[in-house]
């Protein structure tokens, strides 16, 4: 290593040597050599790409984290799986749900901020890192606040946190100003920003402020800090979603000031599509391997046992996990799938609204419930009412999983018409083919919930023919769909034709400067 | 919808009534309009890049996931660690290494498949899809041959994912010389694409085969099959390490065949850097997030027993798990740190070889093992001889970690020039910057070694102080260097000032010519 150093040295001082500088240089070539970011302003200045995506990959794995206590929660054949789950549903879930709109909140937040904030330093490195170690925390004060909700312990810790990450928030802020070449280029040439500075600062602390509050209630009437938390959570959602449905009731696009287009709340905000990707590939990566976690875990075979009870036959041992291994194929498969729907999805996509980020979160929570309700699938007895109602309960979770993704493809199309690429916008044949591809698992998944409520004593065939055809459909999608186009057009044709002949009479020479307009 | 996909359809209609096709337009401009990627060559041609992302997730989670069954070996305290300590050296750590290993290899195949293949379409999304689900499953037939190794049925079914893998990956390579749009630039163009076909093929069949043989092995003398197994793992890193001892002990850097610089195991390979990072992230990610997936899951105590126990008191009952929470905070901070100094060192470095990429695995390898040995530190009693030797682990556990990021930097200083950007290479106040920052793990670890290891009744405040002091330290760094540069200059400037003015003395005019060569 030195003396690679010194020849490094030295030729960089022979090289330098030409130059009139060159005696000054010699000297100070080891320790003050001018680098080319230098010059720019600071030599630590770095891109923020891989600080974001590693943020994306701590809070996608924190988002999903809750769904573990859910998973492992013992249910006993011989009870009612109707009434253990009325247990779960009532904290467990819940919780889980919470903790995914939670995350997401303070997802949304940093994308927002790193909006701002295009660059970033070492000294920003470790901020945000502090920052994503209160966030990975929040979950767990969150569940202390729903099994303890009588005691003021959780919904302080939970607060301070939030505290916390807003003042670490607002640090970021006040540095990215201070060290304006780390701005977004809009606001560093803008002359107002000192202005944009006090609005950003403003709508960071909004959220502190409430918890503030939500503490000094919490001595007082907690209650009340209950309902200012609800109102951190649901606010930003509830006031889009009203604003959505206003400016679309009422027919005219607000006008929005677009250099305020950052940290406006408002529904057609654009997020950053590349940090939807990543939050989403995150989910769907842990989830997807949920239940192979548990599998290396538990279910490797003691081999006392297997000498004991099975006789020491290995296969007769590995029998016994069988369910666990077929829940684990299913679930990989649907949540592979249902990311490669995403993923042909987000390929058309070239705007991220809020609306659509909403909706998108709302998929990826029902995502998270699959490997669990796979898992249920297999742990009862063949035939039994709760086996059907675990079959049942995975259909649910994978009809809505799949219907949001549609309704991501619906706003798309309603919103904005940047938001999709102009091929998959007109109604060509990738626009059909996005359709079918969007429309099979909540097809495929309603499908199985009826006729498993018809056929009920074959509801695990019928589930388990259902986890077999589907990646064989999305196989063949495009060769149904182009069999199906081919079909309506030779059904539609003669009308077509005659339809067309008919308008040719009605209007048989439109000038083309009509038509232009 | 339907309302909304009639009026694009009208819009598109009249867009194209104007040209000469306007009545054949109009009659399959809904089943048939083409677009722009239809033109060139498949409508559903893509980018592989967020492909290769999810895929990166899911490989980094699979790697790491053999920890948690060393994580949650529960450790008796009265029994001595030393013991204990063997036991688990003995097989799960084993394990560990070993999975992280096996992923790592299937990981670098991956990369190098799609090096070759740089676009996708959905065929190959849904066989990479496939293939990854089979990956995941490596870990557990590995640990399946690991606890039963006199019995067959894990080397049978650990070889047949491999073959399957292998075909899979055959298929992927025959589709996309099928499909020559969807392979790389380079080999698109190139004439001989049969050649360079079957070349592939043959390198990708050699595993397989080899597993073939062990499967017949298995049946006829099954230690044969256990060395066949290894020679698969280690081959590629025992021929690279030999090859570049050998290049470096004679001098003389290996002619690569340029167009051949895939699939050829030579050191100097070129790995994605982008790919790299994205599986570093991924398991920095997964690793910082371990314990709190614990104490989520674990920690949140019960009602009925805080009542009990505690009297009502929460706070009482949190007191206990305490240390859980110190041992999160701790290798949270720890983990986030040394990702933080991976992310620096990347952003010095243009070319990532494959010896860079097997320290990096390493490194790696050795980040995983930190939650654990955090967790040890604070499950024993205060002085005992338990918590020493855990804390003591810990230091080497960290310095190791270090030492392989200290080692890439080593490595692409020694490598090839193209690997570093100049301004670290050349002996700037960056290259001591990014030095300093890769020492200071290592020298921390191995001080409080040195120091627990004389003041032995104080090793758990040492541990504490160092926890606490190195995130100043990092956040000191610059100022730090800055000062201790300047110190050196201080003390170095007379004997430099010597030392030219002896030169100047010996070779007064050096021909300028001469310093150009």
């Amino acid at each position: 290593m030195a003396e690679n150093d010194s020849e490094i040295t030295k030729y960089h001082a022979e090289e330098e040597s030409g130059k009139s500088r060159a005696r000054a240089s010699r000297t100070h070539s080891y320790l003050e050599s001018p680098t080319p970011s230098d010059r720019e302003g600071n030599s630590s200045t770095q891109s923020s790409h891989r600080l974001l995506a590693y943020s994306d990959a701590l809070l996608s794995i924190i988002a999903t984290v809750m769904i573990l206590p859910v998973a492992h929660t013992k249910l006993q054949d011989d009870e009612e799986l109707k009434q253990s789950l009325q247990q779960l549903l009532a904290t467990k879930i819940a919780v889980y749900l919470m903790t995914f709109l939670i995350v997401t909140v303070a997802w949304a937040a940093h994308i927002r901020l790193f909006q701002v904030i295009e660059r970033i330093d070492d000294s920003l490195a470790l901020l945000n890192l502090a920052c994503m170690m209160l966030i990975t925390f929040l979950p767990y004060t969150f569940s202390l606040m729903a099994t303890f909700p009588e005691n003021t312990l959780g919904i302080l810790l939970f607060c301070t946190c939030v505290i916390v990450i807003g003042a670490i928030e607002a640090v970021i802020v006040v540095y990215g100003f201070n060290h304006p070449f780390l701005l977004n280029d809009h606001i560093q040439v803008s002359e107002n920003q000192a202005f944009y500075k006090w609005h950003i600062l403003k709508v960071i602390s909004k959220v502190p402020i409430l918890c503030m509050f939500a503490i000094i209630f919490s001595f007082i009437f907690s209650p009340m800090s209950y309902v200012l938390l609800a109102i951190v959570i649901f606010l930003p959602y509830i006031s889009q979603s009203v604003r959505w449905c206003h400016s679309k009731a009422t027919g005219r696009l607000e006008e929005t000031n677009d250099s305020m287009l950052f940290y406006t709340y408002h529904p057609n905000e654009p997020l950053s599509k590349e940090r939807v990707e990543a939050f989403s590939d995150g989910v769907y990566a842990i989830v997807a391997t949920l239940l192979i976690l548990d599998i290396c875990e538990g279910n490797v075979p003691d081999p006392k046992e297997v000498q004991e009870i099975f006789g020491g036959s290995l296969v007769e041992a590995l029998k016994e996990f069988g369910p666990e291994f077929l829940a684990y194929f299913g679930s990989f498969a649907t949540v592979g799938l249902l990311w490669f729907v995403h993923h042909s999805l987000f390929l058309h996509v070239t705007k991220v609204t809020r609306l659509m980020g909403l909706l998108n979160t709302f998929s990826l929570a029902f995502v998270g419930g699959l490997p669990l309700a796979y898992q249920l699938t297999h742990e009862f007895a063949r035939n039994s009412r709760n086996e059907l109602e675990a079959i049942q309960i995975s259909c649910v979770i994978i009809f809505f999983a799949g219907l949001f993704q549609l309704a991501i493809w619906v706003a798309a199309l309603f919103g904005e018409r940047s938001a999709l690429h102009p091929y998959v916008r007109y109604a060509g044949r990738d626009h059909v083919f996005m359709l079918a591809k969007l429309a099979l698992y909540p097809c495929v998944a309603l499908g199985t919930f009826i006729l498993t409520c018809v056929l009920s004593q074959f509801s695990a065939p019928i589930f388990h023919l259902m986890e077999i055809m589907v990646p064989c459909a999305f196989l063949l999608l495009r060769l149904l769909v182009r069999l199906g186009l081919t079909l309506l057009r030779l059904l539609l044709s003669p009308i077509w034709r005659a339809a067309r002949r008919l308008r040719e009479d009605e209007e048989p020479h439109r000038p083309l400067s009509e038509v232009e307009t």
